[in-house]
């Protein structure tokens, strides 16, 4: 069985983001009187907008020097391109980005703005991981994958690390870190984790975005190792739920492009979860609930008026969860919702604010 | 010469508020190469949406319990009297608000959902001033003045606290806390801080919105004690630049109420500073900057489009200050902007993103 990512790994990526990735806070967003609270963690304050910096930075942070200043290649058109481009600029490498020629201008620009290269390909997913591994080997370019990385997993699960430091009840959690810390595999375990987390009421539900699935598997690997009690669950949209198909089969399940490309969030038409990543899902995540289209609007527009946060259409997948479908989590305060980015188009944002 | 809140003040409201104020983080705004780093701190993430609840809760929580217990009034119809509401609620105590019969209608229903009582008066501050102190008087309640008062000066300075915690090179600062704390009334000899402002390069520059001057006396307080090559700009705008004029003259200077109602920035028509407030500008604050109209909007666009931030128009003074006026601002990265507050206007909201 593949080795799943150890808060050890995830607490050595945490000292290498000091300073580097913003330390988002838990913000309260209100709930009726009698409500269990709602904490929304907007990784939309991150310098490129989403959690991607954590996992691009962690990865490419974790390479030998040597190897690191031969530069970085990366296959994406979205926010991890953007995190491998700032990184690489933080780090002054050159950053090669493999995207479909039918990328948005904006986005390209805003990647060469921050001095990366873009090579553009036909749009497939084949024609952008043929093309990348083929630099990598030519130039000796490192590839820093989206999501379906041990590096980039230990990155994002830093999401997680600060969620239960900042959780209400914190300290002992805290202690426990450290001693888990100490032996270092206590996340390796996933069927014990599971049963203690089977066994009592849960503390904590948070509740994360699913794509590529990079970011609940650190997130789910950082909670259930520090607050066993916790529930991790995943949000997908309902036109894009290849994640709940994959826990339910067993494996990970595709599907099409047709399908997941109905979603207004862009950021979650990932067609099928990684499988590093299923793995850590399989081990660490207690179920996948979907979300509709119009609840996805409904809650980009509460979390501007209600919580003052710019949420793009994946971060408020978790959120919507929690204001729309209360019946199918557990019960349990507080939940916890990961707000992924902010990277919002314009239009779409005065739409929703309206 | 009045008392100065000290850094042992901050410092102790800072404890109290722990787990009730959101920890907000600095958030880097995007500069063009070579600009010294442009930092935001998003008070907006508040609870109420404001600072102010930093000023309320650090008030309301140093009552001895049994005249806490009695019930609390203020006169203010903005982010203070909600901050009054949600602190009042917290603790299970009587919030008597006083208002102008002018006050919006969403403003009094936010604080009434929050179980404070609304007492209306006509649109005077003498009005308000005296039914709040005839309320007291007669029941018993605690005045929690808005911003001429140390208690709530020494809440709003943990914002100071924390940004000199965050800054970039903070671990020295952070041993002299220590020392500072241990000393007792580190803050106080006033002069002896500007002085050494005064001689060495700045290693910071922090601006902060001054309506009342309650934020910006307890920021200056606490960035200066642990900071002191920092300096501390007070952010107005144009129409409403009494604190400048004030400083100028060496006393608190009015300026009328059509004056001051001409900026958007509804939360800075505030007329005059207050008389402990001007105390602390006098000993801690370096100069006060003024911004356009046309700034504070283009800066509330920007913020929303590549900070992800949202703000209400006082919200986005400090920044705009930075973004507009650099020229008038000392050298010396980085830049810290406070940004106060997030309860904007949807339309107003909707018009500066389109």
């Amino acid at each position: 069985m593949t080795d799943l990512v150890s808060l050890a790994d995830i607490e050595s990526a945490a000292g290498r983001l000091a300073g580097i990735a913003v330390r988002t806070p838990l913000v309260p967003f209100p709930q009726p009187p009698g409500s269990p609270s709602l904490l929304v963690k907007p990784e939309s304050l991150q310098p490129v907008g989403a959690f991607k910096l954590r996992g691009a930075y962690a990865a490419i942070s974790s390479l030998p020097e040597d190897v690191r200043a031969r530069g970085v290649v990366t296959h994406s058109s979205g926010n991890h391109a953007r995190a491998v481009a700032y990184t690489a600029r933080a780090f002054g490498i050159r950053a090669v980005l493999v995207m479909p020629h039918t990328t948005p201008g904006v986005k390209v620009q805003a990647c060469q703005a921050l001095g990366a290269e873009v090579v553009h390909v036909e749009p497939t997913s084949e024609a952008r991981v043929e093309t990348a591994g083929r630099l990598a080997a030519a130039h000796g370019f490192t590839m820093i994958p989206p999501y379906d990385d041990a590096r980039v997993i230990a990155g994002q699960g830093t999401v997680g690390l600060e969620i239960v430091q900042d959780l209400p009840d914190a300290r002992d959690a805290a202690d426990a870190s450290g001693d888990a810390g100490a032996a270092g595999d206590a996340n390796t375990d996933a069927g014990a984790d599971a049963e203690a987390g089977g066994d009592a009421a849960p503390d904590a539900v948070v509740l994360v975005p699913v794509s590529g699935g990079g970011l609940i598997s650190g997130v789910a690997a950082a909670v259930k190792a520090l607050r066993p009690r916790a529930r991790v669950i995943g949000v997908e949209p309902e036109f894009a739920a290849d994640a709940r198909d994959s826990l339910r089969e067993g494996r990970p399940v595709s599907w099409a492009a047709e399908e997941t490309g109905r979603t207004i969030a862009d950021a979650l038409r990932v067609q099928r979860v990684g499988d590093l990543p299923f793995a850590h899902m399989k081990a660490h995540v207690d179920a996948v609930v979907t979300v509709t289209e119009e609840e996805i609007r409904g809650t980009m527009r509460r979390l501007a008026r209600e919580a003052r946060l710019i949420a793009e259409p994946a971060g408020a997948v978790a959120t919507a969860a929690v204001l729309h479908h209360r019946d199918e989590l557990p019960e349990g305060a507080p939940y916890v919702a990961v707000l992924s980015g902010g990277n919002v188009d314009p239009a779409l944002l005065q739409e929703v604010v309206r």
